[in-house]
């Protein structure tokens, strides 16, 4: 991850280039990676999904390529004033910031949110910083708790100490500074529900560890609070979904990447991620079975998809569970641990899987 | 509002009643209000849509009432357990919990999800408690900021101390004791990337109030929250929505209350509320028609069902608005004032309209 400096040095360096070309009378032009699948690949060796490294060219003086040429060149000029100001931006904002019609024309920079989002993907891939480092700011959501000590806008906020809400986990987590880290591991929750659960059962405190929901698949700030944890503090990720093909794509998501954002896997996969539950097997161990909901076909066919991605392809463990899955023929909730205790999920379930090592890899 | 102490004793009353029978030699049976359309309407004095006092009567010999009679009866013995242990489970949660199999046969107790619910439901309207009261808590989403110390859990929280992501609100705020709030008003957002844009200029600082958001329509715990603050501690609550009809009924269902709700109005609806924007007027005062979304069918049909409202159908102000919409054919999005710069809300549409005190009410 380049540092905040780098990334103003990047931006710099693209207007300098372009500048440059001018002055020379050459055709302005900025280099690009290309962002198809053909470009994105499972990388074995860091287990990461990631970006190949073809570039494409783009001119001002081409008519096929001028809108995206000035889209990238207005987002980095937004990047910039944010940066200037000190201000973010949503991605949604950022959109209506850039669309605005040109000079003696009636045509808009962008018309369509997918163009302000492609051209700061570009930027993402030109100046090598994520765009939380441009000032352009993901989804907010989920919560957390833990023996932790952070440092934020100036405020120093103990995660141990915020009643039954938690501190509210901002959308980009790139300044906040851990002040003190007292865990062992990260729990990370699907659900907010579960992560209420294990809140008012204070499994934070009893196991040491951290817990974090999203609530459906995790956010970019989730996701990086979580990387940032592991990397940083060193501290094991276990993963707590639903027992379903969902479930287990967004533990891909978190461990592997994902291909829309293989770009920066780097700041936030965890390939030392694993998965805690639900398995198929735990729905047999725990006699889940009359708690199945029966799959739709729209369930089996993601099934099938989950199943067959490179990273699960030769994974027997996985495979195992997947067989057993289709077998089973139903989604199992992790709210469904309910039915055997209120607090089974907390006193048994987790601490039991945790000191047997019972995870998936 | 009655408090945990009336609670519990309308739970014992409701087993009383039930045993008192059984001793008697009496058919087993209970009051119900009735929760159909017929018994819901707007009251125009409280302003506030309220349940009316039909009252059914549940046996438990009739083959057509025991089953609801017994669901009744188990989520009380839940709620009971819940409030004994001090543990609180979310609706989901719940319905896992009763969903066990009656012994010597085939039959759960519940089935689905739906019915788990109404028995709850008939519950909170049997005992005059909300479900947070019965320890069954809703969806746990939102975050909040101001200078405002709470206590919670044993945990002194000060909401202006908590870093850019803000407590994040519980899914139950029953508990929650107002150790100080030094706030003028309330700003209610109904997207989070817009309160974090507010939070990010310090707009409760500036202006000296507080800032909730939800994402989309505001959950149980967000709407209490607003209304314990503007009851306890009379603060006036504006509401910022989308520009289009689901906004005007996010706005309705914060002021109003709602149908399926209607029998906990008392605890939730905000009469005093009031709408900040975005208004149809905003629109054309603030230069928006650019960024109109154009309405599809689905919006306009939504707007002719919010007009007919009772609540709305005689408000001129209202009706004003709904004509001007239904001209413009379009929405607008909170996120669309980026355009007229990035802390354009905070600086000047916010402050301006609360100083002109242009809402509708």
């Amino acid at each position: 991850m380049k540092k905040k400096q780098e990334v103003e040095k990047s931006l710099k360096n693209l207007g300098g280039k372009v500048l440059g070309d001018i002055d020379k009378g050459e055709n302005p032009s900025i280099d690009v990676p290309i962002r198809t699948l053909s470009n994105v690949k499972f990388d074995v060796e860091s287990q990461m999904i990631k970006m190949g490294g073809s570039l494409a060219k783009r001119y001002f003086f081409n008519v096929g390529h001028v809108r995206k040429f000035v889209q990238t060149i207005e987002a980095a000029a937004v990047a910039k004033e944010l940066i200037d100001v000190q201000k973010h931006l949503s991605l949604r904002e950022t959109f209506y910031k850039m669309k605005r019609t040109l000079p003696n024309s009636n045509i808009n920079l962008v018309d369509e949110q997918e163009e302000s989002n492609a051209a700061i993907e570009d930027l993402e891939l030109i100046t090598g910083a994520s765009r939380e480092f441009l000032h352009i700011n993901a989804n907010k959501l989920g919560s957390v708790a833990g023996k932790v000590v952070v440092e934020d806008k100036g405020d120093t906020i103990d995660w141990s100490k915020l009643g039954s809400g938690g501190w509210a986990i901002p959308s980009n987590v790139e300044e906040i500074i851990f002040k003190k880290v007292d865990a062992k591991f990260i729990i990370y929750l699907e659900k907010a529900a579960e992560w209420e659960r294990l809140h008012e059962d204070r499994v934070w405190e009893k196991l040491n560890c951290i817990i974090i929901s999203s609530q459906g698949q995790a956010t970019r700030g989730i996701r990086r609070l979580l990387q940032r944890l592991h990397v940083e503090h060193k501290l094991p990720v276990y993963i707590l979904v639903d027992g379903d093909p969902w479930g287990a794509y967004i533990y891909s998501v978190i461990k592997y990447g994902s291909i829309s954002l293989a770009h920066i896997s780097q700041e936030l996969a965890i390939p030392g991620a694993k998965m805690l539950g639900l398995t198929a097997d735990d729905v047999v161990k725990y006699e889940l079975k009359r708690h199945l909901i029966k799959f739709e076909e729209v369930d089996v066919k993601r099934l099938e998809q989950v199943k067959n991605y490179d990273w699960f392809k030769d994974n027997k463990e996985w495979q195992k569970q997947f067989k057993l899955w289709k077998e089973l023929n139903g989604k199992v909730e992790l709210a469904a641990l309910s039915s055997k205790g209120i607090t089974f999920i907390s006193d048994k379930y987790i601490p039991d899987k945790i000191k047997h090592k019972e995870w998936l890899d």
